[in-house]
């Protein structure tokens, strides 16, 4: 195998960069020509791609986003489409298709190993929802992210008294919220993967007055409802002055944290050395803290989040 | 004088803790004994102070919020309670007081002033709207929260085609927006101080769609509209795909940047300074770049926003 | 078991606090009571404790050190300071104890374990060398203090012609190297575990000139040489223009990640529950990604760093 | 005036980039054709520039360093160069120049001047050692990366009992010292500017013991003498344990604060406009906080550091 190609695709994460770069240099090293296609599976089907050498990756291991830019593409579900851009791999002679992205990616990814295509999927989406993997690049970064925005906020916090909601990103993940909710010790996270109660939440915030404290940080997953919803409940139910931030796009942005870049390296020179060696399909992932190498069957569960960790933070927001 | 107090007021500003630091050490090292008033005026009516000694002040010049805490406190404007705080500062043996926060703050600090209780002011709010001065402190640290954060959702926009919409703090004034805005580089900046019209921002957004841009940032000031008002604007007229952060009290928190410590430090001095020469009243300001003393006049003018930074905006975001 | 107590013992990790706050929390949580011990061992022998409350580790999460401070206690590998620690602990009605630390005070720990006290270990150092663990807390912020600071030199790496030499903390361990050298893309990473040879540093360097590159980045653990020393070596046997970087104790401040807030809290709930269940000694690690309970067995080999990302980063940064 | 150039020079400092955005964009705003030199006097010797459009500048306002790289050219000194330069910029058709760095820099700049070729620089250096200006681009965020890294000291500092050495830059000004080190609350802050007594820095350290602090942060700037030298005469003439930081060039790295980017923002339009107003010489600076035009006459005195703030600083961290 001599010429593979990289795409991003779906929501961007912070990562999807070092893994492009790893992709790109280990390629080299290994002897090989790699092209990066533009815009995800809309620059496939196009034959928007172009080769990179050892500079076009320079300078962007600390950078969010992804240089090769990503989109959503519905039109990539149709037969012709796919069949549109293997005729452009083929035309190009490109044998080998690495898709950095979620689990809707890995769906297109599917259909090209199902027509002949050897294509291998890096999972890179904030939201750590992905099937056969415990960890997705860009969840360390976004929560962090979360982390210090949320630690900004207790400084005033502490100033006044008042309950402080939180909405943060996930989709239907509660992952976000629950580990930015335990580390910044918040009083109450609320998660999809969780029953919650209004009632519930706002004892925790009674129980923390009766101590002395001052003020209350609930963390929403906005796959539970909007941190405006939990506000209008806190203040209608118990007159608490809330107020509420929407961190929004900002999650999915700034420089990749150490973990992401490590994890990125590791993935994308791995993808590479999988097509070099004949793998023809299925995704990298990470169990048990170890790379593994897992097939797109749509019938892996996804892990789920560890619930023992949402017991652990109720236990230590006493 | 031998005895002074300090209190903090209104909404708090990253900045506080160093000046109440500078206060104590500056006072002790004048050779005065120092008393932190907490919660602000309603602690100045309750008597609720402590002596606080070099050590009391110790590791908090670089953290966000204040020690004293802070509220608001509207019994404040009638004389009984004016007269209660007189009292009982008069028993402490206090001789003159420090007044950290806003223009209502200083309505407070006016009025025992007038009943010649020798009071200063320090300008503490992240909105830089007081009247008398260029610089409020806490402004510095707000703007490069929001800028900081601006710089990571830049990171995602460019990965992908859309408009984000931030909304900002500054109540009435727009500092907030327009000096963030013009530091990112965004596409559009509304503030109260200027009108705006959602067909010019509509424009400016093609303009960069036509020369190749792909994402535009609009800065909404929370004196304008909500954030989610102007997203909305912008889907229904020009079917704009918009995303929306709300940053809150995100910007009121943060360890405070070194310009803010640093005004705060001179400021904090200066009080102290002042009220060991004899003076009665007033605030202290920066005009002109250097510390000034102003009177606590109400008919001064604020400084207002400098609309030519606005146009200056406005011509490198083209 | 109704009285535990915990100390922290060696260098200060960030993540140490959070590790704190869960042990009191959990502990409270569990129906216990904890004892703060002062200063690591020699608080212990001079029965330097305080009950802790809910409160006591409110606002600590996101602080770097440790609130209850560290030191080296050379003391206390002899048997009389042992058996004064253990005279203390009886006399206060304490049944167990959680050493935070590194291999060192782990030693400690053992020696009470062997006299018949229940002791359990929390690894918490910046150098990941502990024994029995493939994580110890701190790790990870430590790196990411290290990738942030080089992140920066790279700006005005970019804009200049040069060698820059940052030198790393590990004592011994190259992890912080390894991993901060391949997280920034580094030209070479200098560690104990690996041979290296000047000649190859600069050969290195040649290349990446020779493809336009105009500066370069060499990591240096302090296990290998100081900073001063290799560029020395680049100056006069290649007459490279170098500039140094040591980045000394910064590398054990800042406020803990959110990896290390969790594993600290994971890690700090199950000392306390492990203390519940009856064990006696040994320490929490971490081994495929899973928290496991270990011996304090010194016959442990550490695990040692992972070569194969050494090679990974030396086939990235061609 | 149509086509004018702009260059970098000396060392970089953060906020270049948005000076050479607010340039470009300015220019093109006003209908001129703005070239971009590469590596400073050496590249405008080589002709070697490039035509800028708003998309040449999309993308760096956040980013340290220089786009257009520089470097020192002690050539440049040579009539013989001057005139080549001058050659190349009339062949280009290019009528006015714009230099951003600092001293050195304008010694260049005022030769072509005297030539007749309108030159306008822009002082950009983290020193804030510029004749003529109370500011330099880049001290505000050279500043805030100092206080960020003694932060994360103070965190270590607070768990053991030792005194920290911080060198930082600054060549012969002291100015970045006495910033960081009023911001950081450093025992003592030692400057070129200010005599120094090692006696002096001991017997502020046992004040501060005595009063029950345990550890001491000393700052030093590198025009004083090197961080080890003094802890090396700590620690032989008070027995004191010492550790010591050099960060090096990390300090010219980093986003530009908001404050530099306003500044360089405001600088760059007011350059292109004064070359419009048919202005030939001279510096952009700020006097009483606010923009104004000065000469490049070498008598100029540097404005100096304010040794009030040395005063206030020491009575602080009594």
């Amino acid at each position: 195998m001599k010429k593979i190609a990289v795409l991003t695709s779906g929501g961007d994460a912070p990562g999807m960069n070092p893994a492009i770069r790893a992709i790109v240099r280990r390629g080299i090293f290994q002897g090989m020509e790699i092209f990066g296609v533009r815009l995800g599976f809309e620059g496939l089907v196009r034959g928007d791609y172009f080769s990179m050498d050892l500079g076009s990756v320079g300078d962007i291991i600390h950078r969010g986003g992804t240089m090769l830019r990503s989109a959503r593409c519905p039109q990539f579900r149709e037969e012709e489409s796919q069949q549109e851009a293997l005729r452009q791999l083929r035309a190009a002679g490109i044998e080998g298709l690495i898709v950095i992205g979620g689990d809707g990616s890995f769906q297109g990814a599917a259909q090209l190993t199902k027509r002949g295509f050897p294509t291998i999927g890096i999972p890179g989406t904030i939201d750590n929802d992905i099937r056969g993997t415990e960890y997705t690049i860009g969840f360390d970064t976004a929560v962090n992210t979360v982390v210090e925005a949320i630690d900004k906020i207790r400084d005033t916090a502490s100033s006044h008294e008042r309950t402080y909601v939180i909405e943060v990103m996930g989709r239907d993940a509660g992952d976000i919220a629950l580990w930015s909710g335990l580390c910044v010790g918040a009083e109450s996270i609320l998660i999809p993967e969780a029953p919650y109660d209004v009632e519930d939440v706002i004892a925790r915030i009674d129980h923390g007055n009766r101590r002395g404290k001052r003020h209350s940080i609930i963390v929403v997953a906005e796959g539970v409802c909007s941190g405006m919803e939990i506000a209008k409940s806190l203040e209608a139910r118990a007159g608490l002055e809330t107020r509420v931030t929407v961190l929004g796009h900002l999650q999915r942005g700034g420089s990749p944290t150490a973990y992401d870049r490590m994890i990125a390296s590791k993935m994308g020179a791995q993808a590479v050395d999988l097509l070099l060696e004949g793998e023809k399909e299925g995704m990298i992932g990470i169990q048990s803290g170890k790379l593994v190498h897992v097939s797109f069957d749509p019938t892996n569960k996804r892990q789920g989040l560890d619930l023992s960790v949402y017991h652990l933070a109720r236990s230590l927001s006493i």
